[in-house]
């Protein structure tokens, strides 16, 4: 099991961090590049057919304004493509509503799993439900891991307010 | 393979027709209830554990207005969900965008993949991406799918504005 | 007469200070629970059977991002369910529109009595108006807390600005 | 039981007729006044004096733009007061949105309980959920009513898609 | 010539220094209330009969959140009424756009002349114009004002960039 | 007593007709103008010279999208200017929003007075209000107009809904 | 002088027939084309390369949704490149409000000449007023045609309201 | 080759400061000024015209809020007018996106060339692509300049996540 995180700007590293943590806790081999879509799209689209050759299985892409990153890759790929909004505050990105609209309303033909703002952390544990589909060892993980989060959960309810 | 659909309420019907002839299209095999997360909840447990049972391979659900449905689903199951937005005209919905934000800004460990405001025909799509990584013959089925459209764009092209 | 408060995640308790502080301000009970809707739905539904019989008369329930707590304790219950919008500052939610929308358009059936985003005050005291209906000890504490409120106002009317 | 229903225009009818049909079908009474909050505030004042006086046990109120109708009632009584956001397609109301706002965003110690733009339908409902607190007759009524919405969408699961 | 500028709340001072500032440069006289039109509804309407009896001309009201101030005033005299929508920063109160719904989308009959967010710096100078209607001296105040304006810009257009 | 009304274009008339039939209700005179500011500043600029030199008193101007008009106004004259944000359906302009926002965000020193979205109704009857400060006879009709609508309100009060 | 227009879809083609017809009005030459930048990105990347060949001045882009189109050529070639957000009545697509984030938001390097929602006619005009920097006889005609419009406008301005 | 950048206001300056840069790196003259368009309009009318006679090829505009700079400068000339909306944190500006419906909003016949919120340094790229159509070595230098930041990006490709 294998997948891809393409980001648009060193700037957005940060933010992705968290989905390479999820990653990294299940075990799962990742490859990480920063390529922007507008600024080398021919070296994005070589890179593209790279980590097709490699094996990997879907690709998780992070980009904020204009955020065309995964949609580009959805046309240049039939690997599912994972969306992640991103913005940084205060730089004239409207609290990341257009990165989200620029990923989410993808036409017909090219879909991008879009996931919530900033929310690298899904992308990546979304990634991880969908290699779960055939792979029962990550599938074993994926339960595990919803039973500590569970616990770890449970030992939080009773709180004075 | 095999799909779910899940829609909220009957008037959800028309605009995931759509993703059902996608899915027909590539011979993917579905399953689909109209099961409202808010108003049969059980009912919807007990059929998400059915289709689990059934050997599903993923759920794809649409839902208006506070659209909770997948994100229910995503709490019940470790199967990728699909999120559909969906808005009918006039009826005080904002155009979708309040079905928009109570999908795709699901918290940290309960991840929705959201496709565009009514564009269930992508959802479909992107299951058959997902699907396609291990199953060969969607995956050629898919690139054959790429290359009708291809084929049927191209003849487009050229048009006298 | 007892009231339930219910957050779906620790970072939201310094929110939820305000309603704790009117209930204890007007002698209401209350219990307080932090259950994720999405990451513990069955202690959750079970949390609501034990308020109900414990004879709990409403629930007041914060929660941000794709905010489904309050309309899941409301298909779960009839007791009344008051939902507050939470955002916290940066973190990608839009400034509680999202928690808003997610809340305040439920679905036919499922009415969740929403109040303003990161406002519990108003939650515990429209809490106090609807346990005052039929309390009339409490119908005077609230009549008095409004001549209260009023006398701190007026002592504020006269300012040089 | 006896519940008020306020709008502040004669074109706000149409929108609350849901609310009426409601109330009747739990056999709670209802007065019902078109009185806007800004052309006729001393008669509204006077109004809710008398709705008070006849034992009402609270208020629902729809209005549209700057919907101020349910905040003025909420400073006037210690009534619950039930907001409703209405907008009339194409007037320039921005789809409910400023409704939505002008209800759900009222400041400290002055609360509404918003429901979702032109669910007149949800602001009664959750005006029986609210009663039932002490009105076991009602309560019987109303859990009896959420079984018949269950059996009615029990019927409408199995749908060919 | 004599204007009144009301808020609603203490926390609005900081905000309405500005019109004051821009009042006593023009040698208008201005009183100046804190009164809440929810917390207060009586005692507003009697300072807008005091207001009026004193030969006020017209008044300045800054609000925030559901901002009801300015259009309970107008519903409650005739003088002419300017908002001025309020934000203070992460309130909740998502960068004043709810404030400045809640005013300038007025029904019809009970106008308010909304100027832009927190802006109370044109509110007084539109109620300079206003008065300038009528007075001779101010009118030439006015004019005078916009040449010492043009002046210090005059001075500021040379710049190096 | 004198009023000017202006619109960038001829498809704003139907929208300001209800400014019209308040001034005539009034008896206030108005002469009336289609001068886009952007295609013909330099008319406009004189336009505006000519209504000052007619003696008239206020300025009511309505234009849709990126309405510049009534600022431009304000920017060439002291007469105070009340602007109306106008929208068509489905030409792109995003529910009159961008008018709005276009309107009342005026920098410092060039006050808009703003109403509502297509709302010329108000804007005719806030310069009446403006015109009554120092009118005894507009200040009665416009008492007189107050207590009309009453009446006419005060006939829709009992309604069975 | 010379200019190509490219749209993503045949469904775009009556939005950007406008353009067309002041390209025609000015004499300039263009070519036209639908492809859509996701779905034959490579015929997109050889389709700029021949319009770039040809000698083409300058690119106008019409696209809706997630409008990347613009932002893709702008990516491709160094020609300026005028995007148009394209919008549908009721296709989900929020007003237009979508394809203009996603355009006009473009990264540092990568711009786009942005006009308004379905404004295909300024996009053309806008061609026009750049071409006519360098070229004379389309500087007299740009010139021309204000006058003209400035005529038409004249006769429209005494309109009786 | 001559660019012009105009500001509205002082506070605009530092926005700004990336446009100048960019023009200085590609040895593109410009001048700069800081007039208010509705403060100093006549001395804005005359620069333009001195604009226009010194030969200037096009200019750039910045402003926040009701955003008219650009637009006016277009309606008063035939040079390309490339607009950049200006928001300062917390200044009640709303993310400026008033700014940008106030110019990329802009009506028939007076196009804006509208950039992304602050990003003047794509507003002053989008110049030398304008001024690159004839101009062979700024061509050059812009595919040089296309180059480098490849060079630069391709630096940072690899990055560990």
């Amino acid at each position: 099991m294998k997948v891809a995180i393409l980001i648009g700007s060193v700037s957005d590293k940060p933010t992705m961090k968290a989905a390479a943590e999820i990653l990294k806790k299940f075990n799962v081999n990742y490859t990480s590049y920063v390529i922007s879509a507008h600024r080398l799209p021919d070296i994005l689209s070589n890179t593209i057919k790279k980590i097709e050759s490699e094996g990997t299985d879907l690709i998780i892409a992070g980009a904020g304004l204009s955020a065309h990153l995964p949609g580009f890759i959805s046309s240049k790929t039939i690997l599912p493509v994972i969306g992640v909004p991103i913005y940084h505050c205060n730089n004239g990105s409207l609290g990341g509503i257009d990165a989200l609209f620029s990923m989410v309303q993808m036409p017909k033909d090219v879909p991008v799993a879009t996931v919530g703002i900033n929310n690298s952390y899904n992308a990546a544990l979304l990634a991880i439900h969908i290699l779960a589909i055939k792979n029962k060892d990550l599938k074993k993980s994926l339960l595990k891991f919803r039973m500590e989060i569970r616990k770890k959960l449970e030992n939080e309810i009773e709180q004075y307010l």
